[in-house]
This record gives structure tokens, sequence and C-alpha cells, in this order.
């Protein structure tokens, strides 16, 4: 693959002309047809290709992680994976599910877990936005500390918490309605607050964008936010931060 | 007019027919040409009606005023009147300009103050909403708190303050950007909070849109909400509360 | 707790350090793990907290109410339930369900009734809206009039209703479509007006956005509104105003 | 031109092929480059072709006013013009120049006004709208009745002016803010009621947006909505009705 | 009934103070608890009030009809009712159900049909929208001429219908999609043009708003526009315009 | 048909005044009373009518199909039929059915394929989107190279398969998400790219909103956009530059 | 360059890796520090690299302009460039200006205009739109037909240019307000229609998401749309498919 | 101040009843009327507060820093301040002004700067948003690498700057039309990617919507966003990033 640090290392001369050209003929990906799985992907980011279950059909799931498998990968996400869909791969892959994070995780391996991550949640009814960021965080090797239903409207339940968050290397803010939590946390905390907002309430939350557009417009500085709903996006970026800290330590 | 209490005083043998047609025939409003000027609403609602300022000329404005001086009203409110025109009217009618809140006191007399509604606000630019709320309360005769500069992003800031805001009969909550302080307030006091959503921030804030979805969707219980950087319709609201609390103590 | 009136008290010398203290160590909340029941909201706000029961397991909901019940809580609130969710939890718990509110009162108790709060609605299709208002009034403890189906496209009707209107301390506008209601109602009665625009009707509704739009921009003073549908939110707000100008009287 | 009743006439064999076929020869606009005037509308709709006057300059305005005029035209209607544009034209063409209505008429002449509109608006401020409509109208040839600034916030008022408006063939609602004038009018009056939706307001009225999507959802029936601010459309389409009307007394 | 010509009549001396007063203590509609019918509509505006089906329940709908039954009225229409709800009502109240057009007709009566209403539509999936504005139309009395499935990409279609549709007193015109046909026809009649935009669509026609904001700028003057898929209100609109023109030939 | 060559054709004087009358009389669509099937696009266009199944009964599409047999068409494609209607009508015509693309073509018969489409798409999840648009193109005659699941976020993927796309007449580019394959393929291949935003995604992409605003606003030149999901859209376009192109070799 | 037909032509053996590393070094672009200038787009494209002059100094654009001079580059067009910016940059490039385009042309050289390409347009006020069009498509080589202010109100001037209109390779279709052109045109030609929603009119046209949404939702196949005001991309789009249906002729 | 570390430490016992209580009495923020400086955000977050110069008069900004000038701090960042309020207080305050980044830093102080972060700009009229990111960055102590106008419209530009990206620490993208930059990037690097959209473009990219929502949606795993044009939040929250991955190594 030549788009990357290849470059740098034929420039430096660490790479011969050769290896260079072989590196082009030799694509890292496997085309199924129906898809073009990356294999470059744990080489140029360190995790495998996550495996995005929405709209695909057990065949094709089944089949990717058999390719998956026989290149050798463990912990294969696959996220927005229904019960059911699952229910029908069950007994043809080696997963387990998590059902309340709408995960499969394909080959599993206990993995260390480092530094510590904290997902705050406004209510209950965010859980699964917030379990399938932890779930994700897990499985990536992050160590996670969950606080849940801490919302805006008593801030006390937040603060009593406090000492659990503010030791943590990212804090994951979820919350729906509006989205306040991301703003209160991000003044309260020194290191980075990742937002989610969720499609939690009804009426003006027009499906999320009342917490998306609150998150958007925080206040307070330190916050960045991803796409409504996506616990994975969240835990994803929170992991690469978590990880880079911990590395150097 | 027979469309208010009225009809029951009839019913109940209050007023005699020929009253009552008396009043069908004296329609309480005053019509010139491009205004008609309702002196019904001081008996229907107990307070004068106020001059929308923006969008008339100055010559409108005058001719509205002079009308209502001539029925002997005091402190009549003209709310978003630019400094130019009040610049315009100010030698031909008797009244005080409040250039932050852009209103004009026509005819002002000293009121006596009661109660207390405080009026907290997230960010120094929001000034200007706030005092639009403030000059309306304090014309109307309510005792008015100010907590400016108190955003969520340093709660500290705001709970330093939160002994001067708990005792107030209403609480109005000024805020742009993502709007979090309405539901913080709602949590934090047992008084109706009343939010309005400014249009201060710049982006995905659309023009005050974040900060107003976000209070519509408070997860605290006892926030409503009005137009974006309305204070002047936050200010009679609350008026109207606040005094109907102290007419009973 | 110490977010509130208590550092006034701590001030004024009426609480000791040592109570102080201990306050903070017993934090009034109970955390269940997917919950933190926030018990100081009685002595914050004078009203137990509300179960939002949308999105919540029947599991879930037992255990808060189990929990509140242990606490020795009455009139427990929970909204939004669906009839499905309250018929698995109906045999274990000590409940009453409206059925066209969405609501169940836990521990059910009767409660004196105050004031007066009118609820009117545009249409027939906007009740659901209005009882959950009305049955959130009467269980805080209000009197409520029910005036429903009087939209403005036939004024009289409304104006024959005028009489049991006028004399609220509050009134509830209910209103889907154009949400006239809210504006003509706030240009009639002399108390405050809370608009709960409803999501009925179709096509540039959009979901109860028309009706949104219109209160906030109601030309008539006097007038706040409350996220669409959300007839709880109404009934609460009013709530806090109604009793706060009865506790006087 | 054949595409209207020129397909009945030949197939009734009013007309022949050969005045069919010079029909299609004599294309009934002129093209200026800049434009293509259509002078068959006179035909086709029974008046002229309208001028609007945004974004063309008064080089292409007196162009097209003196092809006009070459043809024998009168009142001809220039819409949405700038009192800058029209005193650039003004001493080039023969017209005269509504400003409040931001309209000017070229080779003026007094026309008979028949039947009745009523134009009805919400606030002062809708004033340039209203009169758009109304110079549209009678420079058409309607006669129309002005009730302005008796928004639904004074129902009253409106009440008052009911006599002036009822006999009208037409009804022109305009009203920016929550635009409930349009549903009140609907509900009182027995002829068709035209919203105009108008961009008065701020904040959440979103330019017009508020008034328009109100207008649409209107509970009364017997009313339809032109653009916002869009006076001219509701003037030419209520003269359309008026003259169809009055044709057959 | 006090706010209509009741007001002239009485200033002009033909109703007495005793006739005045006696309208006004016999409010004319009729309270269900859940409905407040309105009787008034048909002295007002010339027809009955118009039952909205949709969110109503069969029982509801059933005392609705059988209290307007009892008071004699006619051809009563019930609109936006699912064939579901009108089986469980058909053996209780005396109807017609219009499938396409989601209409019930109750008490059926032949009526004479006048003048002439075209209705012209851009495809086939337009079908029922056009249908519930031709069954109204014909149930008030008008008669109407259906030209459907003739859209802007094949305009000979539509030129080739031109001679059944010029001769209307009123054109409906009902599209989705770009809703271009509002304009087309508005360019070629001399009537009125009612525009219906239509749902029909998918993606960026976001549930109709494509065809509503095309209507709604349509270049062609003489075009007003209903809500999306308001085929009821269209079909009354055009009746009151059809019907006055045909009072006075 | 008159609005079209005929009228050059008649002015060049290769047709005669009786022959352009004999086309005026006899127009080329056929009316089924729910459907005016246009026989003249193929003569306009060179391709037959298409059938836009969403919203058609089986009974029409039937009664449609049976239509153009009889004037002898093949190769009538059916778009946006579901398998449960292709099963209602399968034995009732002679068709073929591509159950992923949701389309049916009646007649079938092989032709020729010319020239080169290359089809590539983000995602797995578009997939029924491409197979719209490839089995539109293949149905029409030209040639069709399937690339799928090269998304921008492993970009060497698409990188791998360039030697594919770049010697096309035509690319199409089908994404949903942040649509971004569009504007990096303009940057990457010289011929004209039509952009196909999809509905896949969540929250924030708005039902394909993010996709559809991304492709309109792409940096890269040669880029042009069709509604979200429509696949049959860029396929019939690409079809016309394909054909148009090969016409020539 | 590597990512585009040198990998093929690195395959077929036709280059040799020496030369393939040689291009990976010479990278085909000029770093300005605020500009990386793409000399590859020729190469790649076929065309210059625009510039996109809004945003952008008289400075900037200069330093560019030479930079390309300098490589001999001809026919340079520069979009979105004000004639105040021109005015500062006039004396120290060569350079033509198309003021009603905004479009400046460096180096210019007459070139061989190649095919047709039909502009056409709603109105006059559409003027700037379709001369940024037509600017680029003559620069770039393309022989242009200009149909102006034909829109659909008035059918039969559109009908009467349509000679000039049917036989070109691509036609243009600009129109704001309810853009209704680009579909009638789309139902009228056999050739591709792109279409160009501008910003004209006012209102609900909402900055040209009427024309926008219009477009995208034709339901004449064989339509294409561009970003609002987008004649340029337009242009640009339309001489890629001109040029390659003449390039085989 | 109580509301952080100090819990935990009260816990541990190591700070002492008496001085938790000091430091309750000791709000650590400093209140001028218009604005509550807050001074404790650097113990909190280890940063000055930073002062948002929009909205702000020239009077308030000299006040506040003259306060933060007193508690002896430096390098304090005024964001969003006109050229033309800095040149009001440049004489009065010690401060740079950054005009492309429109930044001032008061009391400037050369910082030693670590790690690396990346800002890399799709066009040269994104300029202003990335310096508004890179003197944030640069005052707060980290190395900045600009990369600019390497839009996907050329990816040789981008890849060819690849390696000056990929060791970077953080990565910040902004770009503005359809912000496909920050998915490419996030397919490339294995660091995070903070999106910045920008308000550059026109029509259809509605003041910067186009750009955030794509970025929302990127396809690629690694990427949060912040709000359109913050290029300040961005910078800020890197830094968090780059410092905390910096302080272990």
């Amino acid at each position: 693959m030549i788009d990357l640090k290849t470059l740098e290392d034929f420039k430096a001369g660490k790479i011969s002309e050769e290896q260079l050209l072989n590196m082009l003929k030799a694509a890292p990906f496997e085309d199924l047809g129906y898809a073009n799985i990356d294999y470059h992907r744990k080489l140029r980011q360190g995790e495998n290709e996550i495996i995005y279950g929405q709209g695909k059909t057990a065949e094709q799931i089944v089949g990717i992680v058999d390719n998956m498998t026989a290149h050798g990968l463990e912990n294969i996400l696959i996220t927005r994976l229904s019960k059911q869909v699952f229910d029908e791969i069950a007994g043809r892959i080696n997963a387990v599910y998590y059902e309340s994070a709408r995960i499969a995780v394909a080959n599993p391996k206990e993995t260390k877990k480092v530094g510590k991550v904290a997902i705050v949640s406004g209510g209950t009814s965010d859980l699964p936005v917030c379990e399938e960021a932890a779930v994700t965080l897990e499985t990536l090797g992050n160590a996670v500390t969950r606080v849940y239903d801490v919302g805006v409207s008593g801030l006390h339940r937040l603060l009593a918490h406090l000492d659990e968050i503010t030791d943590a290397n990212v804090v994951i803010a979820v919350a729906g309605m509006e989205g306040a939590l991301a703003s209160v946390l991000g003044g309260l905390v020194s290191c980075p607050v990742i937002g989610v907002p969720t499609s939690v309430g009804y009426g003006a939350n027009f499906e999320g964008l009342s917490a998306l557009l609150a998150m958007l417009n925080s206040c307070a500085s330190g916050v960045t936010v991803v796409n409504i709903d996506n616990g994975f996006g969240a835990g994803y970026f929170a992991s690469m931060i978590n990880k880079a800290v911990c590395k150097n330590k």
C-alpha cells in the first residue's frame, strides 16, 4: 500500500523499489463481490475493520467473518446487529452477543484493559447507546467506568459521582432531550469530552436534533460530537485517545 | 365588550340588557387608520397595550402614544425600538429610553415594585435580551434580581449565586448556544422557570434554534419557553405570575 | 445537599459545619445501576421525582417504584406508559392507570384539590394530551376544568365557555394544526396561558412543528410554550403557578 | 396560439385549417433578448402580463414598458419595484408609484371598480404586503375594503369590523407571527379566504415560516395560501374570483 | 350568534334587542363532552360542519352523526375515515363510503350539481387525493371533471385534455414530486387554480415538501395552495368559488 | 404531435398542413382512466414510457402492461415494484423480476449492450440502489461495470479498482452517510460523474439529506446529482450519455 | 502520479518500474503556501484547474494566475469573481471580464466551438447564472444557444423556441421559484437535461430550496441537478458530455 | 470549590472540614457585573478562561483583561475579535493580534511547543478557520503543522503531503462544501481526526450545514466534529489530546 508511511520509508531508503512495487501488487483487501474487506486497516490504524451489521444479510456477515477468521483475526466487532440476525448466524460463527449494545464480537479473546474511559449518561433510556460505546471500548482493550442516569435535572447525582469521572483520560457524555450533560461535564473535567446526542425524547427533539445542536454549541470548551446514537463512534474515538495516552506512560 | 366576564354578569343578572347593548355599541378601541389601539386590554388583562416598535415609523409611534396619552395612560412600553427611531421621537413625547433593552417608556411614572423575579443569563452577550425582560418587569411593577454570565461551563459561578435565585417567585433563564441553563435551573429551584433562548452563537446555533430546541426538550420539569430573543415576552409572563402570587400575600 | 438553601442557612448560622458535612456524605438519591432515583427533589421542589415510562422495561419501572415505596412515597406519577407495559406491572405494584392519559399513579392516595386550572383544546383528537395534563394536575392536587373541542374555526363555541375559563389561575391551551388557540386565549384572559402544541394534523404540520412555531410567535402577550404533545410538562408547570397563587390566599 | 380554445374551435369547425396555421406562425410574444413579453396572456387570461421588477435593471424595465406601450397596453403593473429604480425610470415612462406597495403602474388609466374584496391585517407592520394586494386589486378593477391592525390578540377589534368584512366576495387575511388571523376569519365568513403569511416577527418565525405553516394547517375550511409576503399573488387571485362572481350579477 | 351579520341587522333595526339577547342565550352548538358540534356553521357558511375522522373512535363518530341526524342534517361529510373504522360504524348509521377518497357521507341525498370544477392530476398515485376533492365537491353540489395522470413530463397528454379544463370555473391541480402541474395550468387557464401538493414521491420530496414549496413559488399568477394531501380543503374552497359564480348566473 | 420537431419540419416544408392537422387529431397516448400512457415518448426520447410501480395496484399495472404489449412494446421497465405486488401479477404478464433492484421487465428481450457505465458504491448496504441503476442501464442496452463497497474510509480499495472505472463513458457514484465518494471520483476520472445519495445511515443523515447536500456541494467539477435512492434516474441519465457517445463512434 | 491509468500501464508493461517511481517523486502540483495548484488535472481530466474566486484576495489570485501562466496555460477560468476584485487585478494579469457572469478568463485565446449546448432560463432574473454557464462552456470550446425568459407560465414562448433547443447535445435548464422548467424540458427533449436551481424568488423559495427540491423530484426522466446558482458546474458538466459526443463524430 | 477533586480529598482525609468550608466561602471567580470571570478554570482544566470577543464591547474586554492581568495571567486568548474592536483596545492592553485568525493574545509570552498537531484544509478560503485553530494551539503550547488547500478533488495533493500528517498526535480537518476531507483523512491516519465544517460555499451548503452533516456521518471511524467554523474549539480539544499524549512521553 503506497498511500501511507511507505512513501516516507521509501524516501528514507528504508524500503527498496522492489519492495514498494510488490506492495502495489498485493492489495491488502479481499473482494467478496458484495464486500471489499479492508485488511490494511490493521496496519494503517492498528484496529481490525469493523463490520457495520445494519443492512447486511446473515449470509453476508458470515461470509465476511469467515474470511476474516481465515486471516487469523480475533475480537471482530459487528455493530448494529439485531438479535434476530444474530440468532441466524449464532451457530455458524464463534461469537458472543451483547444485546443491549446490539454488538456481536466474533472470535472473542480476553484482552488487557488499559487506562480509563468514563461513560456518563443523562437517563436510563440512553443505556443502549452507552453500552454500544462500552462494549466497543472494552473489546478494543480499554477500561471503562459507567455512570448512568445522572442528567442535569438533578445535579447532585452527577456531583456525587464526580470522583469516578475526573480521573478518566476521556469522558463520553451520552444524552438525549436537551443534551446539556456534555456542556456541564465539559465545564467540570480537565480531559476531552465526547458528546453523543441520542434520539431519546419526543416532539421537538426531532429524532435527536435538539441534543445534537446543543452539543455542537457547547459553551464549554473541550467538547466534540459524534452522530446521533453513535455509541460505537464515540467508543472508537475515545479508545484512540485513551490508548495513545497510556502508550507513553 | 361582550366576549368576557360580561356574559357571566349578564347571566347573573348583574348587568341589564340595556347595559349589555350599550357595551356592544362602544367598542373599546380607537382606529387610527394604520393602528387599532386596544383600550380594552387594561380592563381585560390589567395592563396597557404594548407598542411593538419594530416596523413602525416614528410618525406612527408618536400618533399612538399621543392617543394613549389623551386617554390618561402612563408607563407605556414601546419595545424593539431602535436608538435611531427613538431619537426622532424623543422631543415629541415624554419618554425615557433604555438603550441596552431597546425599550422606551412613555409617560414614565415611578411604581411600587413587588415580589421578586430573578433573571439569570449564560453569558455577557445575552445582556440585551435580559435587560428587555428586566425593564419590562420593572415598568410593570416587579422587583428584579439580575444574575448575569453564569453559564454552565463554570457551574460554581451559578452555585455561588444560588441564594439570590432560590427565593424568587419566578426565574427567567436567558441563554444562547446550547441553552443548558434552563434545564440546570429547572432542576435546582422550586419555582417556575421561563426559558428565553437567544440567538447568541454562530454556525449550528442557526440563529437561536439550538437553544430553542434544547429548552423545549428540558429534562427538568417546570420549564416553559418563549420565542428566541423574546425578553419582553418572558418578562410579561413572569410579571403575571409574580403579581398573582403577591396579590394574595 | 449543599447546592441549595443549605448555603444560605449555613451563612446565617442556622446549620452547623458538622451538619453541612453530614449532608454532603448522605447523598439523597439511590443508585439502582440503571437508575439514580432523586429523593432530594421532594425537598428541593416539593414534588416526587416523576418516572418517565417511555424506553423503560417493566422490570426497571417495578424496581424504581418498589424503591420509592420503601421510602414511603405516594402518588408516584409514571408518564408515557403504554397499556402493554402497565399490564405487565399491574399485579406487582399498587397503581391505577389512566389510559387516555397514558399515566399510571402508584400508591394512589386522595389529595385535596386547590385553585383552578383550565385545560382548553382545539379538537377531539387532542384529548390524550389534554388528559396527560389533567391527570398530572389532579394527582399533584389541583382542581381542573376541562373545555374540549372549541377550536378557533367556530369562535362562538369558545366564547360560550369563556366564563368557565376566565376565573382560572392558569390556562393550558392544547392545539394542533395551526395552534391559533393559544394566541386567541392569550388575548382573552388575564392569567398566564401555557401553550401545548400537538402533533394532530398531517402534511405541512410536520409532526407538530406548525403549532409549535405558531405558539412561540403568539402575537398575544402572556403565552409560553412547552414541547409538542407535552401535556405532562404543561400540567406540572401550571401546578407550580396554581399552588403558589393558592398558598398565599 | 394552438394550446387553448383554438383546438375546440377547430374541432367544432369554427376556425379553418388555414386560420389555425396562421396562428401557429404568429407567435403572440415579443423577444427582447433579455425578456420574452407574453402578449398572449391577455387573450388567455384576460389580464396583461405583469412585470416582476425585482432583479431587473431600469434599462430592462423601460424596454419592456416601451414595447408594451407600443402594443397599446394600459395599467401595466410593475411589482417589487424599489423606490430607487423607480426614480431612475420615472422620467422615461408614464407611471405612478405606490411607495408602500412597491408597485408602479405604467400608462395608468382610471377603471371601474366592481364587487368587493376585504383586506384584513394582523398588525401595522403588515401594511406593505396589504397595500401590494390592494393596489393590484384596484388596478385590475376591483373595489377594496381595508381593515388593518385587527390581530387575534384583541378579538373585539376584529369583531367590531365584521360588518365591513362579511359582505365581501373574497377576504384576504394578511398576518405574520402566528398567522392565526386566517383561521379565525375562515371560521367567521362565508366567502373564500386567501391567507398571506408575512415575514413580520423575529426569531422562531423563521422569516415567515411560522405564519405560512399555520395558514396551511388552518383548522377552518375555506382557506388557501400564497407565498410569504406575496400580496400581489393574493390580490391577483382575489381579482379572478371577485370578477367572476360579479360578471354574472 | 352575535359575531356575524346579526350586528349589522341590529344596527339596521332589523332585529330587536330582545331577539339579539335570545340569540346570545341559545348557543348554536351541542356539547357531547368529547366534541362541540357547530350547528351555527350552516347559518354562517352555508355548509354543515365536516367531521374530521382521523383520531376519532367509532363510538365518537356515531355519537356525532346521531346528534346531527337528530337535527335533520343530510349529506354529512366524514373525511379521513379508514375502511376499518367505517366497517365498525357501517351498521349503525346510514352512510355510503368512498374508499379511494377515504370519505363517508352520512344520510346521503342526491343533490343538484352546478357549474364545473376540473380536477387535474400529475400521476396515477395522486388518485386518493383527487377523489377526496371530487367526493367533497360532488357532495356539496358541484359538477366535477376528472383529468388524471397528465403530468408535465408528457405535455401533449395535458394539452389534449385542455378543452375539458378551460371552461371550468375553478381548476384543482393535484401533483406530488416537483409539483410543476400547478404552474403550468396557472399559465394556461383563465380561472383560479388551487394547487394540492401530494406526498407522492420519495427521498428529497420530504413527504410532500418539494411539491408544496414549488406550488407556493409558482411563477404563474392565479395559483393558491392548500396543505399537503389536503384534497378536502381544495374541494371545499373550490366549491365556495364555483357556487358563488353560479349563483349569479 | 405539434410541440416538437414537427414545427421545424412544417416550416421546412417537409410535412404538409394536412399531415400536421392529422397529427393533432391522433394524440399519441392512451387513456385508461387511471393512467394516460405516453406512446409518444418513444418517438420523442427514444425510450418507452417507464412504469413507476409504487402506489399502483396490481390491477393497474397489468392494465398498463397489457395496453403497451398490444402496441408491440418490449423491455418495459416497471420500477419500485415490491416483491409482493410482482407475485400478484407474475402469472398474468410475461416478466422477469430483479429482486434486489425492485424492478420487473415485461416482455423481456435480449438487447445488445454498448459502451460502458461504471457503478461505484460506498458500502454493501447501497446495493439495492446500485442494482436499480444497473438493471435500468442493461435493459436500455448499456454495458455495466459494478464496483461495490469501495467507500472513502479505505481509499486503497477504490484506487485498486480504478482501472475498471477510468475507461467508462459515465460513472455513477452511489453512497450514503457523508457521500464523499462522488467528490473523490469527480477528482479522479475524466468523464461525467452522476451522484446518487442514498438513505443508508442513521441519525444526522436525516434519511439521505447528508449525502444529498454533500454531493450537491462537491468541490470537484463534473458531478451532478439525482434524488435520494434514485438509482433508476441515474441509470436513465447515464444511458442517455453513454448511447450518445457510442452512436458517433 | 500513480492513482490513475499509470497502474494499468504498469501492469501492462507499458511503463517500467523506474518510470513509475519517478512519477511518484514529481508531484504534479505547485505549493504556493495558501494554494496547491493542481497541474495534474489537465492530464487527468483534460481541462485546467479552475480558480474559485470567492474568498480569495486579489494577491492570491494574481499569484495563482502568474504561476499557471509560467506553466504556459491559457483560457484560465476565474469564477465567482466580483467586479471589485477584478478591478484590483486587471492591470496585473492579461484577462477579460464577463461582468454578468462574474467570470474572468486569464490569458484568453480564441478556441474552436464544437457541438451545441442550449441554455434555457425561466426568467430575466436568472441571467447571471445562465451567463456563468455560457461563458464557462464557450471558454471550454463549446457552441452555446441562449433561450432566456421562457418560463412555464407562458408555455407558448417555450414551444416557439423548441426548434432551437431540440437539436442540442445537452440542455441546461436554469430556473428559480418553482423550477418547473427542468421537468417540462425533460419531457420534451431527447438529450440530457441539467437543472440549475436559482435563488431567484422570495419567501418560501428559501434561497433556492424550492427550485432545488423541485428539480431533484422531476417526474420527467433524464434530469440531473447541480447546486443552487451553480451555473459554472452545469456548464462544466455539459461541456464534458458535449465534447464526448462530438469527439466521436 | 467543592464540586471537583476536593470531595475525593476530603473523603480521603487529605483536607480537613475547616479547609473544605473555607473553600466554599472563597468562590474562585470575580464578578464585574457584566461578567463573572472564572479563575477556577485554570485549577480545574489547566487553562485560563478564554474571552469570547463577539458581542462584547471594547470597554468590557479591557475590563476583563485588566482583571485577569491583575491576577497575573498570561497568554490570554481573546477569540472572534474583529480588527475594529482590537484597534479600540490596542493601546490600553498589552496584546498581539492575529488578523486572519481574528484572535488577540493579551500579555503574550513565549511558550514551549510540544508534540504535533496537523491542520489540513480543503481550500484556500478555509484559511481563517484554520488559523483560528492554529493560533489557539500555539498559544496553548502545541507544535502545529499546516497543510492547506489539499481538498479531495485532487487527491494526489493530499497524498503528497501525507508524510507531514501521519506522524501527528491529532489531525484537524477543516473543510466546507461537501466536507469529504474528514472522512478521507479518517481512513488514512491512525490518530484522532477532529472535523471542522466551514461555511465556505454557497447555495445548498446552507451556511455550512452540508459539511457539518457530512462530517457527522463520516463512514471512517475515528472522527468527531465541532461547530461550523469553530477553529478555536477544534484547537482547544486537540491541545487537550496532544498535551495528554506528550505528558507521558
